[in-house]
């Protein structure tokens, strides 16, 4: 997929509207709209990067400081005992939009799996994203 | 768990054997010896922090660069189409060993789930493990 046909891109240069949790001159966080959990954020390079691979070291940093302290606030701002990072790269890895993205999934019962083997988009609650948005950017 | 009880540190310290991958001054990975998927590679920083959010901007920084190198190497070494990566953080995200670590899983179906529910140690074939071992370096 190319830079020009990107949904992550596009919300980048503000052409696609996104719950945003926070933003920095390199990266972007904001909230997953079809959420794993409540509380799944989503954690871009505003650089198009297909994958981790392509990444410049300023980039990758600023991509997991930005994960780091948005994991912060979702520990304290949602009361999470949890959260799982993940990344994938690859249609093996079943990468669904091709623009490097680091998953934040908040986490409270070991039970659960994160079932990447039925990740099809579930569009969540718009009023629930916004109220876990809200509580995570309280945290910050 | 302290530092002194801690498995990743006495690995580090060479108390306790592992499969190396690659070493530098900040970082090491390994092959873990309780394997998701044949060639499942851990990457941790050689200080011990429990988990992601006490990194320093630069030990964070590395072992994202370590990942990013073994990612490659797993992708061209295992003929693979894809890597996860993943990190959890907290009992609540199932996190076993309290020292930070990143997972290097290689995906080649995106049918097969990551299990992270029944995520418990199984040993795996040493035999296969220095395999992908020999393959993940000879692509470094």
């Amino acid at each position: 997929m190319s830079e020009e046909a990107c949904i992550f891109c596009d919300i980048v240069a503000g052409k696609v509207p996104c719950h945003k949790v926070y933003e920095d001159d390199r990266t972007l966080a904001f909230m997953d709209i079809n959420p794993v959990a409540p509380g799944h954020v989503l954690v871009i390079p505003k650089t198009h990067y297909e994958n981790l691979l392509g990444l410049t070291p300023g980039d990758l940093a600023a991509v997991h400081q930005t994960s780091q302290k948005i994991a912060g606030a979702i520990i304290t701002g949602l009361k999470m005992p949890g959260v799982a990072v993940l990344q994938l790269n690859g249609k093996g890895a079943n990468q669904v939009v091709m623009h490097y993205h680091v998953h934040l999934i908040p986490r409270n019962r070991p039970k659960d799996g994160i079932e990447i083997l039925e990740w099809e988009p579930k569009p969540g609650n718009t009023r629930s994203i916004k109220s876990k948005l809200q509580k995570i950017q309280d945290a910050l």
